[in-house]
């Protein structure tokens, strides 16, 4: 199932630019092969196999393993081994495997791991857990420094490990501090430079200070446009900054341009990702959910739905029952329930997610809903046309009524084209009204449409049931 | 509509490291006045207002003006303005517009293009002016060594524009290398290293050179693991890898892994969000659309899809012809007719989108698929039961009669079980046959589950029927 690139390994060692390993000897087969044994074998006999593997590849195997083998592995590795693998896991996950350990050696392995991605991990724990590691940990003001922004802010998603300089220092000292902590310049190619009350003033690129005189001052050699957005924006803004403007990173700043962190751009792929991922689960009516979570969890999270959608289509029914005198006059009209129900479903339905989708990839302008509307209600009258004349024929043949063909032909047109207005008009009014377009954007169509597609069919043929039967 | 970021305009100027304009005059709020305004003035007043833009502003209003517009506009920029501003456009849409153009002024727009962008583009034109374009371009070399890999591979997705320096010479020599061309190093953070022929063999990080003894050898300073991919792999495999190993970047080798282009981070954000929008499209059943496209290219994308779901409405319908016997004695059965198969189609569609993405996101192991459908089927018996008793017990209630109560109930739970069977194995046999699995998949499982859920309680109702009336 799984794509094999034929690169080599990537080996254990820094995420910062991309380094593998240039020995052959650990395919991706050979990957699964590892798990494999793992999943059948005692873990210590496992270890060193598991620590050649790159952190991305071994938290795909952890993932993987039984809880007590999981455990067990983590009491082998040192703690910062330990948060090398967390780093690649989803923040929920890490919380539900260390919430079995004891609080010292959470705080051990929270102290090695990234001020975000520690962060990330607290704020998925027990509040009363929380300030037992925050405690034992040391060095833990980066993170406490995090974690009093919201966990979908841009806040949440920065990173407090960046290189800064002063921008009245000069080349040379700003060289000096690159070799104290070479790492994460090359992340943004440069540092950040502010003024003496933390604001953010600007960046001086690598190859800028490498080719500087060493006596120049920083301010003089920096470019002074650089973008930034405020802690408390959504994350998704930030996302879709970085993704508009092609952005490496994006500075967050504070009140006063105080500059507090930076955004990379690796981080917001997993942002957009999930968003989407998002979008998709609540346009089919489901909550976020896990392919290999817990049953219980799945059960929680779809059943709602399922019962919301349980009372639109006893809402359907209801509106069928009204006509029950109608289709047992002609018995034929019952047939024709699905075809124009569904046809109206399935064209909300594109329009809907076309809507939606442009919605979150931020591509309706302000102001131009009325002109996406007009140009889906079009579209559904063209659509309902050319579905309801081929349908009003089909059926004409089909039953040999005329009449009959008529009514199921004009329902399916009038459907169609309620679908594309209300598949539009829906997600866009959400919106005005702050709510979230997707969810239950398309219990809401397909109710429409499902409801008004009875009314039309069977409301038509009880006007002219005379002629029809 | 769109949200309004409280951060200074960015500035027209390189897209390197982010830079913005420090000066505040230009908010998003006034981006929207210039648009207005250009829509509604000539070109030629508005000039200077537009090349005060960020190229990725300036491409979004350009998306807005009228054909005309676009084109005079574009007479009154240079080759170079030009195309910066087409770097922020999709290749389909910069296609359109050059196609109006005069050869040679082609040629020099793209000449002025990244060797990406400018592959991207002739990729979208008739093959004759891909020929008098590429003739009349200085410097197509590395245009043309993109052209020849596919669109959607990890060579078509590459850029040829990067640094590289031989492994044998020297610190200083790599420095001044910096020197003469600074432009790309902050890119990826240093630069790649190759052999006499050609073949990847490591990077020299900018700190490390920075850092280093201008006599010392690349060869000895630069790290040796570095991670690449075949030129013809799939570009999603490419973006998955960048994805899962946090990379800032991925070098796409050739045979015997000699070097040709890189891929970046921020061109990866790009294609993950068109495989998503792709993907939640084709569940929805319809092709790549975009939402200002003309009316026609929408007809032709979503009508096929239309016809497609008619025939199987009809399916439908022919199923529920076959108890037209058993509906004319109850005409009761209607009435439950949409709830049955609604119910299966909103459990199937859950499963299906839960599967779709998964594989899309690379999250099934290999060997994984059978233990996905027994939890899927597992859940399908747990929401077949909660939902069978509930609608069991309220159609008995609705109608006084306990035996459509039991009719229901059992049809609901077996289409329910149905729907999370066909939702998990569809896509899962698509794939395994090579097929895309998310391409009309929602058709066949929602097709399933009316042609069953009518089968089954038209079909226990006529067998029941007795007990029925």
């Amino acid at each position: 199932m799984k794509n094999e690139p034929n690169f080599s390994k990537i080996s254990s060692g820094e995420k910062a630019v991309g380094e593998t390993s240039s020995d052959d000897s650990f395919t991706r087969m050979e990957m699964k092969d590892v798990r494999d044994f793992l999943i059948d074998h005692p873990v210590k006999e496992f270890l060193d196999e598991f620590k050649k593997l790159h952190p991305a590849d071994q938290a795909e195997v952890f993932t993987e393993l039984t809880n007590e083998k999981q455990e067990s592995l983590i009491q082998l590795l040192t703690p910062e081994e330990t948060a090398r693998v967390l780093e690649y896991l989803e923040p929920s996950q890490i919380a539900d495997i260390l919430e079995e350990f004891e609080r010292p050696i959470v705080s051990d392995i929270l102290a090695q791991a990234t001020p975000d991605v520690a962060a990330d991990i607290l704020r998925q724990l027990p509040e009363k857990q929380v300030a037992q590691v925050l405690q034992g940990m040391e060095d833990s003001d980066d993170v406490l420094g995090l974690l009093v922004h919201p966990d979908e802010t841009a806040g949440g998603l920065m990173t407090t490990d960046f290189p800064v300089v002063r921008e009245m220092v000069t080349a040379g000292n700003a060289l000096d501090l690159i070799r104290i902590r070479p790492d994460r310049v090359e992340d943004i190619g440069g540092m950040l430079v502010v003024n003496e009350n933390g604001s953010l003033v600007g960046l001086l690129g690598i190859t800028q200070l490498a080719l500087a005189r060493p006596t120049s001052l920083v301010s003089d050699i920096m470019v002074k446009k650089i973008a930034s957005i405020n802690a408390t924006k959504d994350q998704e803004e930030a996302a879709r900054v970085i993704e508009k403007y092609n952005l490496k990173f994006l500075s967050v700043v504070g009140d006063m341009n105080k500059l507090l962190g930076i955004i990379l751009v690796e981080d917001v792929v997993d942002v957009l990702e999930e968003e989407a991922t998002e979008d998709m689960y609540k346009i089919s009516g489901m909550g976020g959910e896990k392919l290999y979570g817990s049953l219980a969890n799945s059960v929680f999270r779809r059943l709602p739905w399922l019962y919301i959608n349980l009372g639109t289509t006893l809402v359907a029914a209801l509106v069928i029952s009204l006509f029950e005198g109608t289709i047992s006059k002609l018995v034929t009209l019952a047939i024709f329930l699905p075809v124009v129900a569904g046809q109206g479903g399935i064209a909300g339905t594109q329009t809907l997610t076309l809507v939606v989708r442009s919605m979150a990839l931020d591509e309706i302008q302000p102001g131009r809903g009325f002109k996406i509307l007009i140009r889906e209600i079009a579209l559904g009258v063209i659509h309902g046309i050319a579905l309801g004349v081929i349908v009003g024929i089909l059926s004409w043949i089909w039953k040999g009524n005329p009449t009959l063909g008529l009514v199921v032909g004009l329902a399916m047109t009038a459907n169609i084209f309620v679908a594309g207005l209300t598949g539009a008009a829906i997600p866009l009014m959400l919106k005005r009204l702050k709510m979230d377009p997707a969810v239950s954007s398309a219990v809401f169509v397909t109710t429409i449409t499902d409801v008004l597609g009875f009314i039309l069919l069977l409301g038509i043929a009880s006007l002219m049931i005379n002629s029809l039967i």
